[in-house]
């Protein structure tokens, strides 16, 4: 018996189905763009053998380990490492077995349908995973990862992906993209520029890395001019390797557009350790229009991911350390908080800002009134928590009546499990095909439209919207 | 092929289907009320041609424009004015044409449902809009309002408007409502009470406007106690022109209930224009009280609407003015804001307040809580951006088990979109009908009472509330 | 004809409504749990006849009594006390009266589903309630509860309640719980602990309480210690009567871990009466933290109940006092409310901390990204305006795909409205039997998995989650 439903998340009712049905099967094999994510560039490059399927599967996914740590599950039993070297269970199988033990946590989550999908069309495995199947699953999947057909390059075209975005902090070197572009190889992995960490005077060695940025362009980074034209040089090299897309993870929305003085002041505080709370969001606020108008002459897009208040747990910030599944979503307000940044650029035609978010009140009351009025202006798919049927259903619910679909930009997979991405976009392929046949149905789409939509929430505007 | 599905709107399932059709059937009929909205009181009383299409679809309607300027078209290509009287585009059939070529942008939005409505069952179109049809829908609708039947009286009762209000400022003269009463035609067109230019100290001309009212009522409005009786015969003005409410568009929900002399004082400081922003805002919160206890003497009903960011973006704001679909709502808090005007007149039964919002968290949280106990209150319909198919259920889904139906008051078009009245409140009794054969269909309302209620939904709720 | 739909709430679509029907068909007789709720302990212990029906259905119950006042109902004409003695409706029969003749106004509300469930199941009755039928009505339950079979021990045998919790204040003598353990009758009813009259500073008699707690204990309650060693020892006398939970209902989720010394400070402050507002807070947020350490000793499940804004009305609680139905929802936030408590004891699993909400904007945001990580951490059900059929759908759309099922703990009736306890729960059963049916229609819910899981939300959760 297979894992997977054959008509899993269409619509129940028949006609309905059957329209969701007829839209997916044009779709369903379009190549997939990932224009933003989080794999490994490495992988691409060294194209070694993933580790074991614990390593694949477990231990570095947060959506699975934070699920076990939630029903008592010890992070360091799942081999997560701690930030004194302590020792965490290396032993894979172990590792698996806890896993496998537990997996009926995960009934109707979203990592349950990635992971059978996985387990089903990537490793041809036909069995549910349970306490009685782990080592047959472990043995299985191990076996298969020592093939040739199951090293990165490989699965890359296996899952027909035409294109997909890394991210960088905006000091690294670029060395495994270097090494594809050397290799030879076609496939296309571009990067993205995540300055995160020469923006933020809060994030840890934050003068050093504006420091090195400086060494890599010879730009002298202890002014406010030179600092800026580090940026500059370091998008430009970014470029180089394919980038399209810049990436600000912020905890808020919040933008400014100072005075220059003003943001040069607060810049020598940064550097100097001595902003406030306040004046430290204050410079990242205000980064973000600047980093809106250097997009405005290289062509990047903007993407804002804020709202995550991160590392909620201080021992387990202690004991693991950052992106350990203990990042909370919070409230997050764009109205007042965009418009310093809108103001000043807003209303250009020759700029792409893409806004997402954790805080699913926004979407019909601010997001989708923002995005459909603001050229620059787009909104970015359902995202991590919400990165889901019923979040992906509420999206769509909650902005197309305003915003429509072309202010969208079709799926990102933001993830850093390979083999999850061909089932994450499935996955976003038949919500939206699910989607389209309801307003069919129900008379709001003419069904000499739908086809043309599926298509472009599948692929066309991932592609158009990043550019790629 | 007609533009509209015969059962949009309707519930997908069969039996369901079948129900909301039956509940249909039998109020789709129904004479209109229109107990608010923004038509112009002259096309009434002149009963003059409309303009050319642009101008009846496209120039004047906020939905329309910002959704083509939020895919980059310019509001001056689509002849939307300029405050500083520089050219904007003219040339009707261009600005159709634009229209046309764009109208996929509003697939799946309420505008396109209300446009073919329009289009089909207004002026009998049976071909889809799109820049090959662009020219000949311009010329058909064009040739269309040049005869008598497309006038405003004579639509007005082909739409079957048993009843409609406009909206007119606290000083406006009422001329086009005194010459559509004087014309002896029986259309039934009353004003609306809307003192926000003599309310709110922050809006341009806020003195003037209240030295305006002084010499319209003879009352001396540059005292506290003179102000307030210049509001009591400007609402006894209204009153002769039909007025059943009055109408408040402040920025929050915010009221207060504060001792006369401290009122007193604040009007004063706000007729010199010496108010904090604060103290503006309190003096706006205190007159919804004041306003409340005239509505006991006088009988209008209180209508609040709250919670618009205005003119977000300063330049378009300073290029063209207010009203240019730039008003993006925000978070609205209803429980500590209403509370000093409830503990003053909540308890009475003979007052009647209507609450709107922009925000659709607080409609389980806070509105239908509120409206589901103090005898005052009452909830408006689903409002402006969740004037919609999924904006309307989830205001039924969301405030109906706490509040039921009769704290409800039927359906507000609160449109100047002359032609989108029929179509709006059409999508209006088709969603209420789905709504009332879901719940019959899954045992939740029983079918002998279902009936009742889609008239009541439909017709009476409205009709009441308003005293109409 | 039955007032009850056989199938209501279940999916409408043919095949999904099968499946429902079957889950619900093999736990619909399952006992009820309830490990959280208000009846009276005084019913089980005297076990005397209720009272006549407006006194069994209308004035005890806020539900009831708040939708009447919405509609101009006074509450002294249904017979709730005022506060000054002064007179109020006596006659049951008049108040029944008025209560079928607005019968109406209850339809599509849960109340209404409790009451016909109660009506037809527990009274027998298959005609519905109008003003016609009111005398009918009220002299057959009149009759019906004079006899032994509709005692309060005959009808919670009949209703299969396997074991039930009432809510004490920390300083009750336990009395009636003490009468029915030594009747010998085996009908399993529990106390909770509730401290919120000896852990608010702001409630009435905060120091006489805290005074008696010491009396109670032998303990110094002016101290510190003393006051704590008072919380033991009546945590422990509540356990000798079965407790298993705390419940705490604050004004919101702020928890605080202040070093002792200042909470010492605070406590002598409060029980002087000289605490500021903030101080209140950060007391009351404080002694959440102790709660659960102390939990950590004693094994009580802690229950926080929080973001009721109470008695709203002024004049209302000056006439009829608390808990009248003017209790109103408001924001609450629980990511940055909960850390100190989190950091202090989230990690532990063996602590147990059930969340209840009245805001839904935090489900999907903070409740299932929080419990879907702490260890420590359970949600509990849809509660208060929320434990309806949509509020219920809600909860598990939107907190299932980040906590999965097992940090749940399934169905709270929270109710003192005794005959609503089976309908209440029967809602509960066949809502999520509904859901879990929709998830195996649309391939996200295997079906083999699916009856357990309809088990564990009926019965299995609340027995663990309680330790029941």
């Amino acid at each position: 018996m297979p894992l997977l439903h054959e008509d899993r998340l269409f619509p129940i009712e028949g006609r309905a189905r059957d329209i969701a049905r007829a839209l997916y099967a044009d779709i369903r094999d379009l190549p997939i763009i990932s224009p933003h994510g989080h794999t490994d560039p490495r992988w691409y490059a060294e194209n070694a053998p993933f580790p074991d399927p614990a390593q694949l599967f477990v231990t570095p996914d947060h959506y699975v380990f934070r699920m076990l740590c939630s029903q008592g599950v010890a992070l360091a039993d799942l081999g997560v490492p701690r930030v004194d070297g302590g020792a965490t269970e290396t032993d894979g199988r172990k590792i698996w077995r806890l896993f496998a033990q537990n997996y009926h946590l995960f009934r109707a989550t979203p990592s349950r349908l990635w992971l059978d999908y996985s387990f089903q069309n990537v490793f041809g495995i036909d069995r549910p995973l349970n306490a009685g199947s782990a080592d047959w699953y472990f043995d299985h999947i191990a076996e298969c990862l020592a093939k040739p057909e199951f090293r990165p390059r490989a699965l890359f075209e296996r899952f027909n992906i035409e294109a997909i975005a890394t991210t960088e902090a905006a000091t690294d070197d670029l060395r495994w993209h270097r090494m594809i572009r050397d290799s030879g190889w076609t496939g296309r992995v571009i990067t993205a520029y995540r300055p995160d960490g020469v923006i933020d005077p809060e994030m840890e060695g934050f003068a050093e890395n504006v420091a090195l940025m400086g060494e890599q362009t010879g730009e002298d980074t202890t002014t406010w001019a030179g600092y800026l034209n580090a940026h500059r040089a370091r998008r430009a090299y970014f470029k180089e390797f394919g980038a399209t897309s810049s990436d600000h993870g912020h905890p808020s929305a919040r933008t400014e557009d100072l005075p220059q003085a003003d943001a040069a002041a607060l810049f020598t505080k940064a550097l100097r350790g001595e902003c406030t709370p306040d004046e430290a969001d204050a410079f990242r606020a205000h980064m973000l229009t600047e980093m809106a108008r250097m997009s405005l002459d290289d062509g990047l897009v903007l993407q804002i991911h804020p709202g995550s208040r991160r590392n909620h747990s201080d021992p387990v910030m202690a004991m693991h350390g950052r992106d350990k599944g203990f990042d909370i979503p919070g409230r997050t307000d764009y109205v007042a908080a965009l418009r310093p940044l809108l103001n000043a650029v807003g209303m250009r035609t020759d700029l792409s800002v893409i806004l997402f978010t954790l805080d699913e009140t926004s979407y019909a009351r601010e997001l989708a009134p923002l995005a459909g009025v603001y050229p620059c202006l787009k909104l970015g798919p359902a995202w991590w928590f919400h990165d889901s049927a019923e979040g992906m259903r509420r999206f769509r619910e909650m902005t197309t009546e305003t915003a429509g679909f072309y202010n969208t930009v079709g799926f990102n997979d933001d993830t850093r499990a390979f083999c999850s991405i061909p089932a994450r976009h499935d996955v976003a392929r038949r919500v939206d095909c699910a989607y389209l046949a309801t307003l069919v149905a129900t008379g709001r789409l003419s069904e000499n439209d739908a086809p043309e939509l599926a298509y472009d929430l599948a692929y066309g505007l991932a592609k158009r919207a990043y550019k790629l």
